[in-house]
């Protein structure tokens, strides 16, 4: 199994867990779960693989990938109620599936012999596409555009990272666990300490 | 002319016409009403035939779509205010263009050879997408991810009510008349009789 | 560089820089402003390339495209502040940006050879859908849908006026021109005269 696809099945189930919270926060059925998990799972994925023109699309080439999403749709069905604060899970979920996602994008553009800002926007959109479609379908407040919270950014800072080790002659494995490492690390700081880039304030009132 | 092309030509006018309805409700102007009428009658079968990369994909093959669209966008501009309640109008038409369109999903990807799995999603892609675009668009509440209704799931059904058919010896037409006659009889079970499949409810408070 | 390349470029800035501003309303920071500059600036662009299977789309064969966007959205966060109204700033050069991509769809779809309704078609997507992923992200009304404004209409307009004037004979050169030309005309009317089409007004109450 390549790396893109071991780094596929862990983004497209973590992802799924997101999907899934998101539809108990929203109150559907069993089927709703299934489908926004899948939404959220293979989302970002499906549009690296449509714009990269990829044929066929990876979870056509093989529907375990929505099996598996389907799967973890139906364990937080039954186990969500458990949880004390299903929206820290799914924050903390969503960062997980962002540190393995960012590298599942990047590992593919690297094997389709993209250029390097190619490469760095597949990353970004395998990790941050899926979860907002999740939060536009859901109605959420999109993670990846909240204010002062390192999220596009983080997967930017993973997706460089692993270009420049690319760069620096480093091999593939090693590239994809920097990538990972930095964009956990930066999401993580943000989440537990609050990292911020400075946000745009306008001197003058919002017109 | 196919079982797909038939199914799609229906499925194209009947979604066009509650992207009108749509319209009208978001009290847009012609073209608007043309507009949405185009993104919710090809909006679910351009991204069935984008993941399945056929080229071209079906209304930049036939034009023939976008003028059924926009002729049924053009008589609803003149026809709706006689109708006395726009939204069940709405509703009904969607629930009749979800059991075309679910079934031109079907026969497409069963043209095309697919897996048992992927004939399902294209099937619920087709039917699905195309009003949830629309939704999204107009700002209505996603009648796909309304709570207690069968949407989604009737899709399913019909999609898996198909492949079941097909495995099972069955010729495509007659898988093709179950598809549909099985979504429909749930959908319209769930607008009339309430039909629902269980929510998720939380103890906790949603947090 | 062909019609097609110069236009996507022009398009591509101009856009790029009504995304940063629809972030300097949101208070974003820098890299949400990049993110929001390329979704608009080359959007509409990418899915006219997915719908006609361009392989590759066009700003992964060429990554300064997504430069120049990150260059625009970078000038904007530092001078934002400066402008009076970023509201109306952003309707002007989303005015300029339609009627620069109008032309651009409309030119690549000439040049694979597309019918007369596909011209019309790609124009109206390469105009009209970045600024409406902007305006769904950045959770603004969209101006496409914004009652009596004439946008798709004069997208519309435009790419018509293209085709008929490509149907008698006149140059491709001079064909984009008036496609711009009329596009312009009816948006900027509609901005400073109100110019509109008559929407859609039902008697009875909306239910």
């Amino acid at each position: 199994m390549s790396w893109a696809a071991l780094l596929d099945y862990a983004a497209v189930l973590v992802f799924a867990l997101t999907g899934a919270l998101a539809a108990s926060r929203a109150q559907l059925d069993i089927v709703g779960f299934a489908f926004v998990a899948c939404l959220t799972g293979v989302g970002g994925g499906t549009l690296r693989d449509v714009l990269l023109d990829r044929d066929p699309v990876f979870w056509i080439a093989e529907p375990l990938y929505i099996a598996v999403a389907v799967l973890g749709a139906v364990a937080v069905f039954f186990t969500a109620h458990l949880m004390e604060s299903r929206y820290r899970w799914l924050t903390w979920l969503d960062a997980f599936a962002l540190a393995v996602a960012v590298p599942a994008g990047v590992s593919l553009a690297v094997a389709t012999e993209q250029s390097g800002p190619v490469i760095i926007i597949m990353g970004m959109v395998t990790g941050c596409l899926g979860g907002l479609m999740r939060d536009v379908v859901c109605n959420e407040v999109p993670l990846v555009l909240k204010q002062g919270e390192l999220y596009a950014s983080a997967a930017l800072a993973g997706a460089g990272g692993a270009v420049v080790a690319l760069a620096a002659g480093l091999g593939e494995g090693m590239a994809l666990v920097i990538c990972g490492a930095v964009t956990l690390a930066l999401r993580a700081g943000s989440i537990i300490f609050g990292w911020r880039l400075p946000v745009y304030k306008a001197r003058p009132p919002r017109v």
